[in-house]
Protein backbone atom coordinates (compact mmCIF):
# COMPACT_ATOMS: atom_id res chain seq x y z
CA UNK A 1 0.00 0.00 0.00
CA UNK A 2 0.91 3.52 -0.48
CA UNK A 3 0.46 5.29 2.88
CA UNK A 4 0.51 9.01 4.02
CA UNK A 5 1.29 9.87 7.51
CA UNK A 6 0.63 13.28 9.07
CA UNK A 7 2.14 13.98 12.20
CA UNK A 8 4.97 11.70 10.91
CA UNK A 9 7.46 13.25 12.79
CA UNK A 10 5.50 12.90 16.54
CA UNK A 11 6.51 10.29 18.76
CA UNK A 12 3.41 8.04 17.25
CA UNK A 13 3.97 9.29 13.99
CA UNK A 14 7.66 7.82 14.08
CA UNK A 15 6.25 4.46 15.77
CA UNK A 16 3.54 4.03 13.10
CA UNK A 17 6.06 4.67 10.24
CA UNK A 18 8.12 2.09 11.88
CA UNK A 19 5.32 -0.36 11.87
CA UNK A 20 4.10 0.34 8.55
CA UNK A 21 7.25 0.90 6.74
CA UNK A 22 8.38 -3.15 6.52
CA UNK A 23 5.22 -3.43 4.57
CA UNK A 24 4.35 -0.90 2.58
CA UNK A 25 5.22 2.47 0.91
CA UNK A 26 5.36 5.77 3.24
CA UNK A 27 5.00 9.18 2.57
CA UNK A 28 5.61 11.52 5.49
CA UNK A 29 4.06 14.79 6.21
CA UNK A 30 3.41 17.80 8.70
CA UNK A 31 3.51 20.95 9.74
CA UNK A 32 7.44 21.21 10.47
CA UNK A 33 9.06 18.49 8.96
CA UNK A 34 7.90 15.24 6.22
CA UNK A 35 8.49 15.07 3.01
CA UNK A 36 5.01 17.37 2.87
CA UNK A 37 4.25 20.46 4.57
CA UNK A 38 0.39 20.71 5.35
CA UNK A 39 -1.37 23.22 7.61
CA UNK A 40 -4.16 20.61 8.17
CA UNK A 41 -6.43 23.40 9.57
CA UNK A 42 -6.46 24.87 6.19
CA UNK A 43 -8.32 23.42 3.61
CA UNK A 44 -6.32 24.35 1.05
CA UNK A 45 -3.28 23.35 2.14
CA UNK A 46 -4.48 19.97 2.85
CA UNK A 47 -5.42 19.80 -0.71
CA UNK A 48 -2.09 20.95 -2.35
CA UNK A 49 -0.60 18.33 0.22
CA UNK A 50 -2.78 15.49 -1.31
CA UNK A 51 -2.06 16.87 -5.07
CA UNK A 52 1.40 16.20 -4.35
CA UNK A 53 1.36 12.86 -2.42
CA UNK A 54 -0.45 11.38 -5.39
CA UNK A 55 -2.75 8.25 -5.01
CA UNK A 56 -2.77 6.57 -2.11
CA UNK A 57 -4.13 3.57 -0.24
CA UNK A 58 -4.64 5.21 3.28
CA UNK A 59 -4.23 8.26 5.45
CA UNK A 60 -3.09 7.97 8.95
CA UNK A 61 -2.92 11.01 11.18
CA UNK A 62 -0.99 11.23 14.11
CA UNK A 63 -1.41 15.46 14.57
CA UNK A 64 -3.66 18.16 16.07
CA UNK A 65 -3.11 20.23 19.05
CA UNK A 66 -5.31 20.89 21.70
CA UNK A 67 -5.15 24.07 24.74
CA UNK A 68 -4.81 22.70 28.29
CA UNK A 69 -6.25 24.55 30.78
CA UNK A 70 -8.32 25.20 33.63
CA UNK A 71 -12.11 25.39 32.80
CA UNK A 72 -12.34 28.42 35.17
CA UNK A 73 -10.25 30.47 32.96
CA UNK A 74 -11.12 28.48 29.29
CA UNK A 75 -12.59 30.85 26.68
CA UNK A 76 -14.05 30.03 23.45
CA UNK A 77 -10.96 31.18 21.95
CA UNK A 78 -9.06 28.18 23.47
CA UNK A 79 -11.39 25.77 22.87
CA UNK A 80 -11.09 26.73 19.11
CA UNK A 81 -7.50 25.54 19.18
CA UNK A 82 -8.85 22.09 19.57
CA UNK A 83 -11.45 22.55 17.12
CA UNK A 84 -9.65 23.96 14.55
CA UNK A 85 -6.45 22.28 14.99
CA UNK A 86 -7.07 18.56 15.79
CA UNK A 87 -10.57 18.04 15.07
CA UNK A 88 -10.89 20.11 11.58
CA UNK A 89 -7.90 19.60 10.83
CA UNK A 90 -8.56 16.08 10.90
CA UNK A 91 -11.72 15.84 9.10
CA UNK A 92 -10.24 18.17 6.23
CA UNK A 93 -8.26 15.39 5.70
CA UNK A 94 -10.89 13.37 5.12
CA UNK A 95 -13.42 16.04 3.03
CA UNK A 96 -10.86 16.42 0.86
CA UNK A 97 -9.29 12.82 1.12
CA UNK A 98 -13.03 11.06 0.19
CA UNK A 99 -12.58 12.21 -3.30
CA UNK A 100 -8.75 10.92 -4.32
CA UNK A 101 -8.05 8.02 -2.01
CA UNK A 102 -7.73 4.93 -3.91
CA UNK A 103 -10.83 2.31 -4.19
CA UNK A 104 -11.10 0.18 -0.86
CA UNK A 105 -8.24 3.11 1.04
CA UNK A 106 -8.54 4.04 4.69
CA UNK A 107 -8.41 7.34 6.86
CA UNK A 108 -6.85 6.22 10.45
CA UNK A 109 -7.24 9.79 12.36
CA UNK A 110 -6.62 10.27 16.19
CA UNK A 111 -8.44 11.12 19.36
CA UNK A 112 -7.14 10.29 22.75
CA UNK A 113 -7.80 8.63 26.28
CA UNK A 114 -9.57 12.23 27.46
CA UNK A 115 -12.94 11.74 25.34
CA UNK A 116 -13.83 9.31 28.16
CA UNK A 117 -11.70 9.57 31.03
CA UNK A 118 -11.52 13.51 31.84
CA UNK A 119 -7.89 15.14 34.09
CA UNK A 120 -8.26 18.12 35.32
CA UNK A 121 -7.35 20.84 32.61
CA UNK A 122 -8.02 18.70 30.09
CA UNK A 123 -11.96 19.92 28.91
CA UNK A 124 -10.61 21.08 25.49
CA UNK A 125 -8.85 17.81 24.83
CA UNK A 126 -11.68 15.55 26.03
CA UNK A 127 -14.63 18.00 23.72
CA UNK A 128 -11.69 17.39 20.28
CA UNK A 129 -11.15 13.81 21.23
CA UNK A 130 -14.68 13.19 21.71
CA UNK A 131 -16.06 15.26 18.82
CA UNK A 132 -13.60 13.17 16.36
CA UNK A 133 -14.84 9.88 17.89
CA UNK A 134 -18.22 10.95 17.12
CA UNK A 135 -17.28 12.05 13.46
CA UNK A 136 -15.65 9.23 12.69
CA UNK A 137 -18.78 6.81 13.37
CA UNK A 138 -20.86 9.27 11.18
CA UNK A 139 -18.77 9.49 8.31
CA UNK A 140 -18.09 5.55 8.01
CA UNK A 141 -21.63 5.05 6.78
CA UNK A 142 -21.34 7.90 4.50
CA UNK A 143 -17.91 7.36 2.40
CA UNK A 144 -17.78 5.92 -1.08
CA UNK A 145 -16.11 3.55 -3.11
CA UNK A 146 -15.16 0.98 -0.24
CA UNK A 147 -13.36 3.84 1.86
CA UNK A 148 -12.93 3.03 5.68
CA UNK A 149 -12.28 5.23 8.45
CA UNK A 150 -11.38 4.55 11.81
CA UNK A 151 -9.67 6.41 14.75
CA UNK A 152 -7.28 5.43 17.52
CA UNK A 153 -7.70 6.85 21.29
CA UNK A 154 -4.38 5.94 23.09
CA UNK A 155 -3.63 6.30 26.55
CA UNK A 156 -1.11 8.97 27.52
CA UNK A 157 2.54 7.62 26.20
CA UNK A 158 4.58 6.05 27.97
CA UNK A 159 7.87 8.13 26.60
CA UNK A 160 4.99 11.12 27.85
CA UNK A 161 5.40 10.51 30.88
CA UNK A 162 8.45 12.49 31.96
CA UNK A 163 6.89 15.59 30.38
CA UNK A 164 2.97 15.24 31.25
CA UNK A 165 3.21 12.11 33.52
CA UNK A 166 2.33 14.05 36.99
CA UNK A 167 -1.30 14.89 34.99
CA UNK A 168 -2.16 11.64 34.29
CA UNK A 169 -1.65 10.00 37.96
CA UNK A 170 -2.90 6.17 37.96
CA UNK A 171 -3.14 6.36 34.32
CA UNK A 172 -1.69 3.31 32.53
CA UNK A 173 0.81 4.65 29.90
CA UNK A 174 1.28 2.50 26.75
CA UNK A 175 4.73 2.55 24.84
CA UNK A 176 4.21 4.15 21.37
CA UNK A 177 5.43 0.95 19.49
CA UNK A 178 2.46 -0.68 21.44
CA UNK A 179 0.12 2.44 20.23
CA UNK A 180 1.29 1.91 16.22
CA UNK A 181 -0.43 -1.77 16.55
CA UNK A 182 -3.64 -0.03 16.98
CA UNK A 183 -2.99 1.91 13.19
CA UNK A 184 -1.63 -1.53 11.79
CA UNK A 185 -5.05 -2.45 12.76
CA UNK A 186 -7.33 -0.10 11.30
CA UNK A 187 -4.70 0.32 7.89
CA UNK A 188 -4.60 -3.12 7.21
CA UNK A 189 -7.61 -4.74 9.01
CA UNK A 190 -11.10 -4.25 7.62
CA UNK A 191 -12.86 -2.40 10.04
CA UNK A 192 -14.75 1.20 10.19
CA UNK A 193 -16.50 3.58 11.98
CA UNK A 194 -14.04 2.34 14.87
CA UNK A 195 -12.79 3.48 17.99
CA UNK A 196 -9.50 1.58 18.56
CA UNK A 197 -8.68 2.44 22.07
CA UNK A 198 -5.14 1.50 23.44
CA UNK A 199 -5.64 1.59 27.26
CA UNK B 1 -35.60 26.04 42.71
CA UNK B 2 -34.77 29.19 39.94
CA UNK B 3 -34.27 27.80 37.00
CA UNK B 4 -33.30 29.32 33.48
CA UNK B 5 -34.56 27.57 30.23
CA UNK B 6 -32.68 28.72 26.75
CA UNK B 7 -34.56 27.37 23.99
CA UNK B 8 -37.37 27.12 26.09
CA UNK B 9 -39.53 27.67 23.21
CA UNK B 10 -38.60 24.86 21.30
CA UNK B 11 -40.38 21.37 21.07
CA UNK B 12 -38.38 19.98 24.24
CA UNK B 13 -37.67 23.59 25.93
CA UNK B 14 -41.55 23.56 26.17
CA UNK B 15 -42.13 19.87 27.26
CA UNK B 16 -39.10 20.94 30.40
CA UNK B 17 -40.86 24.28 31.32
CA UNK B 18 -43.96 21.58 31.48
CA UNK B 19 -42.87 19.25 34.08
CA UNK B 20 -40.73 21.87 36.01
CA UNK B 21 -42.75 24.72 36.48
CA UNK B 22 -45.16 22.70 38.81
CA UNK B 23 -42.42 22.64 41.34
CA UNK B 24 -40.09 25.60 40.24
CA UNK B 25 -39.35 29.21 39.36
CA UNK B 26 -38.72 28.94 35.56
CA UNK B 27 -36.97 32.01 33.55
CA UNK B 28 -36.82 31.99 29.47
CA UNK B 29 -34.69 32.52 27.27
CA UNK B 30 -34.25 31.90 23.66
CA UNK B 31 -32.47 33.46 20.19
CA UNK B 32 -36.06 34.89 19.22
CA UNK B 33 -38.18 34.63 22.17
CA UNK B 34 -38.58 33.78 25.86
CA UNK B 35 -38.50 36.60 28.42
CA UNK B 36 -34.60 36.88 27.81
CA UNK B 37 -33.21 36.96 24.25
CA UNK B 38 -29.83 35.56 23.69
CA UNK B 39 -27.48 34.31 21.22
CA UNK B 40 -25.24 31.82 23.15
CA UNK B 41 -22.64 31.56 20.33
CA UNK B 42 -21.42 35.05 21.28
CA UNK B 43 -20.38 34.45 25.10
CA UNK B 44 -21.12 38.54 25.90
CA UNK B 45 -24.22 37.44 25.25
CA UNK B 46 -24.30 35.00 27.36
CA UNK B 47 -23.11 37.20 30.22
CA UNK B 48 -25.30 39.66 29.30
CA UNK B 49 -28.07 37.10 29.86
CA UNK B 50 -27.23 36.27 32.85
CA UNK B 51 -26.82 39.73 34.14
CA UNK B 52 -30.43 39.95 33.59
CA UNK B 53 -31.10 36.47 35.16
CA UNK B 54 -30.29 37.04 38.41
CA UNK B 55 -29.78 34.15 40.92
CA UNK B 56 -29.72 30.79 39.54
CA UNK B 57 -29.96 27.48 40.86
CA UNK B 58 -30.00 25.52 37.81
CA UNK B 59 -29.58 26.46 33.71
CA UNK B 60 -31.04 24.28 30.93
CA UNK B 61 -30.11 23.76 27.25
CA UNK B 62 -32.39 22.63 25.00
CA UNK B 63 -31.09 25.02 22.36
CA UNK B 64 -28.22 24.92 19.31
CA UNK B 65 -28.01 24.80 15.59
CA UNK B 66 -25.98 21.98 13.42
CA UNK B 67 -25.81 21.63 9.36
CA UNK B 68 -27.50 18.32 7.91
CA UNK B 69 -25.68 17.68 4.68
CA UNK B 70 -24.05 14.94 2.61
CA UNK B 71 -20.49 14.13 3.95
CA UNK B 72 -19.12 14.37 0.18
CA UNK B 73 -20.11 17.93 0.01
CA UNK B 74 -19.36 19.30 3.63
CA UNK B 75 -17.13 22.15 4.13
CA UNK B 76 -15.27 23.16 7.13
CA UNK B 77 -17.84 26.79 7.47
CA UNK B 78 -20.60 24.05 7.44
CA UNK B 79 -19.03 22.10 10.53
CA UNK B 80 -18.53 25.54 12.08
CA UNK B 81 -22.26 25.77 12.27
CA UNK B 82 -22.82 22.88 14.73
CA UNK B 83 -19.60 23.60 16.77
CA UNK B 84 -20.09 27.34 17.69
CA UNK B 85 -23.73 27.46 18.03
CA UNK B 86 -24.63 23.80 19.64
CA UNK B 87 -21.33 22.96 21.12
CA UNK B 88 -19.51 26.28 22.17
CA UNK B 89 -23.07 28.04 22.92
CA UNK B 90 -23.78 25.41 25.31
CA UNK B 91 -20.15 25.87 26.68
CA UNK B 92 -20.59 29.72 26.46
CA UNK B 93 -23.47 28.84 29.04
CA UNK B 94 -20.83 26.95 31.57
CA UNK B 95 -17.73 29.07 31.14
CA UNK B 96 -20.22 32.43 32.11
CA UNK B 97 -22.24 30.49 34.82
CA UNK B 98 -19.68 28.54 36.76
CA UNK B 99 -18.72 32.02 38.26
CA UNK B 100 -22.21 32.78 38.83
CA UNK B 101 -24.80 30.13 39.92
CA UNK B 102 -25.62 29.11 43.28
CA UNK B 103 -23.56 27.14 44.72
CA UNK B 104 -25.08 23.25 44.62
CA UNK B 105 -26.80 24.51 40.93
CA UNK B 106 -26.78 22.48 37.91
CA UNK B 107 -25.96 22.96 33.92
CA UNK B 108 -28.19 20.52 31.63
CA UNK B 109 -27.18 20.53 28.00
CA UNK B 110 -28.85 18.59 25.22
CA UNK B 111 -26.72 16.59 22.73
CA UNK B 112 -28.49 13.49 20.97
CA UNK B 113 -28.47 10.15 19.92
CA UNK B 114 -26.82 11.24 16.54
CA UNK B 115 -23.38 10.91 18.87
CA UNK B 116 -23.50 7.23 18.98
CA UNK B 117 -25.96 6.38 16.41
CA UNK B 118 -25.11 7.75 12.76
CA UNK B 119 -27.31 8.51 10.16
CA UNK B 120 -26.68 9.91 6.55
CA UNK B 121 -26.20 13.71 6.39
CA UNK B 122 -25.50 13.40 9.95
CA UNK B 123 -21.71 13.85 10.61
CA UNK B 124 -22.26 17.52 11.54
CA UNK B 125 -24.90 16.36 14.28
CA UNK B 126 -22.53 13.48 15.45
CA UNK B 127 -18.98 15.86 15.68
CA UNK B 128 -21.57 18.66 17.76
CA UNK B 129 -22.84 15.87 20.27
CA UNK B 130 -20.18 13.56 20.93
CA UNK B 131 -18.07 17.13 21.48
CA UNK B 132 -20.94 17.79 23.93
CA UNK B 133 -20.94 14.43 25.94
CA UNK B 134 -16.90 15.12 26.13
CA UNK B 135 -17.26 18.44 27.38
CA UNK B 136 -19.29 17.53 30.18
CA UNK B 137 -17.83 14.53 31.42
CA UNK B 138 -14.36 16.81 31.81
CA UNK B 139 -16.15 19.52 33.45
CA UNK B 140 -17.73 17.69 36.15
CA UNK B 141 -14.70 16.82 37.91
CA UNK B 142 -13.55 20.80 37.40
CA UNK B 143 -16.92 22.38 38.44
CA UNK B 144 -16.44 24.20 41.64
CA UNK B 145 -18.90 24.76 44.90
CA UNK B 146 -20.82 21.96 44.42
CA UNK B 147 -21.78 22.87 40.52
CA UNK B 148 -22.92 19.92 38.32
CA UNK B 149 -23.42 19.34 34.82
CA UNK B 150 -24.89 16.62 32.63
CA UNK B 151 -26.03 16.38 29.24
CA UNK B 152 -29.51 14.64 28.08
CA UNK B 153 -29.38 12.57 24.62
CA UNK B 154 -32.67 12.39 23.44
CA UNK B 155 -33.77 9.87 19.93
CA UNK B 156 -35.54 11.25 17.34
CA UNK B 157 -38.99 12.88 18.91
CA UNK B 158 -42.04 12.06 18.19
CA UNK B 159 -43.02 15.58 17.93
CA UNK B 160 -40.47 15.51 14.65
CA UNK B 161 -41.20 12.52 12.62
CA UNK B 162 -43.52 14.47 10.55
CA UNK B 163 -40.30 16.18 9.56
CA UNK B 164 -37.21 14.57 10.29
CA UNK B 165 -39.14 10.77 9.93
CA UNK B 166 -37.40 9.91 6.62
CA UNK B 167 -33.91 10.24 8.11
CA UNK B 168 -34.95 8.06 11.13
CA UNK B 169 -36.24 4.93 9.85
CA UNK B 170 -36.11 2.38 12.46
CA UNK B 171 -35.61 4.57 15.49
CA UNK B 172 -37.39 4.24 18.48
CA UNK B 173 -38.77 8.31 18.79
CA UNK B 174 -39.85 9.71 22.32
CA UNK B 175 -42.22 11.96 22.88
CA UNK B 176 -41.09 15.28 24.22
CA UNK B 177 -43.05 14.80 27.71
CA UNK B 178 -40.50 11.84 27.90
CA UNK B 179 -37.55 13.26 26.67
CA UNK B 180 -38.61 15.90 29.44
CA UNK B 181 -38.13 14.12 32.15
CA UNK B 182 -34.44 13.13 31.80
CA UNK B 183 -34.04 17.07 32.38
CA UNK B 184 -36.01 16.75 35.89
CA UNK B 185 -33.52 13.35 36.43
CA UNK B 186 -30.56 16.23 35.84
CA UNK B 187 -32.01 19.08 37.66
CA UNK B 188 -33.43 17.69 40.64
CA UNK B 189 -31.06 14.67 40.85
CA UNK B 190 -27.43 14.42 42.29
CA UNK B 191 -25.60 13.10 39.30
CA UNK B 192 -22.81 15.01 37.82
CA UNK B 193 -20.77 14.25 34.43
CA UNK B 194 -23.34 11.88 33.02
CA UNK B 195 -25.34 11.22 29.57
CA UNK B 196 -28.54 10.71 30.28
CA UNK B 197 -29.88 8.94 26.84
CA UNK B 198 -33.86 9.03 26.28
CA UNK B 199 -34.08 6.26 23.16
Amino acid sequence: MRILIIGANGTIGRAVSAELQARHEIITAGRNSGELRVNMADLASVQAMYAAAGKLDAVVSTAGNVHFGALAEFTPEQYQIGLQDKLLGQVNLVLAGQHLLNDGGSFTLTSGILSEEPIVYGSGASMANAALEGFVRSAAIELPRGLRINVVSPTVLTESLPSYGPYFRGFESAPAARVALAYSKSVEGANSGKVYKVQ
